[in-house]
């Protein structure tokens, strides 16, 4: 076993997307916020709660063979905020972004009023305006504030 | 990057348990049934669809510093049959053992039946006879027959 302290926790890739710097112990919201979640064609590696050189936990989630794109990382922010997203090709990094929060979130987020419109049978999608007093339901003027996770559709 | 076809998809650990053989991309259901959801406080490393030796496809799951027991196990059965569970103590194999599915499961599995006792606010358990069948509901014989994993509480 004496080269096993060169090995990373989860060996690099040679293609797709390396989200790193994930808040510790929240990689699984993370992939159910990209729709992961249950049986899987992805070919992912997961690891959670690393002690990373600056002695902090973090999660990693690597997805082989796919570019996240924009839109779909930024919704990672909410759980995430300090997470970052390397676009891998052909083992290097070929760009590397931060997450930001957007303003609007569509579909993301289930409120937790269970009169608002968008708990009801209506096809209408939650629509949710970020601020800094918490997520602000556009339907109903309800505030989610806390467990934000836990509330992802 | 020359090191790097040596490094496996995900590293060994030290002590803990690895759960290997996974029919490929079923980890988040065997994960969901070790309750492991959402925020998690373990230590995981999961890998999807990698290419084992045989060319085939797997699902591997390494639990650190945590020994996984018989009954916590065999409910994975279900859904990974050829899965098998490996007790590492200081980086070796301490034990290895295969699952074995349970004749009966308690509140493992939701029953399809809305009509169903289990599914009403009574406090009652699921509780299901496997058989040749199917998943065999003892309380209003329903026979659950796919979508496992689906129905896995």
């Amino acid at each position: 076993m004496s080269s096993e302290p060169k090995c990373l926790q989860i060996s690099p890739i040679k293609n797709g997307t390396v989200i790193d710097h994930i808040t510790a112990g929240e990689a699984f919201n993370v992939l159910r916020i990209l729709g992961i979640t249950g049986t899987t064609e992805e070919r992912l590696s997961v690891a959670t709660n690393v002690v990373s050189r600056k002695s902090e936990r973090k999660d990693i989630v690597k997805i082989e063979n796919r570019e996240l794109r924009k839109e779909e990382v930024d919704r990672i922010a909410l759980i995430a905020p300090n997470a970052t997203i390397n676009i891998i090709r052909n083992y290097l990094v070929f760009e590397k972004k931060g997450v930001d929060i957007p303003e609007i979130l569509h579909g993301v987020v289930r409120c937790p009023n269970p009169g608002c419109i968008t708990n009801t049978r209506e096809p209408i999608q939650s629509r949710f305006e970020v601020t800094a007093k918490g997520l602000h339901c556009l339907y109903c003027d309800w505030y989610l504030t806390e467990d934000i996770a836990g509330h992802i559709i």
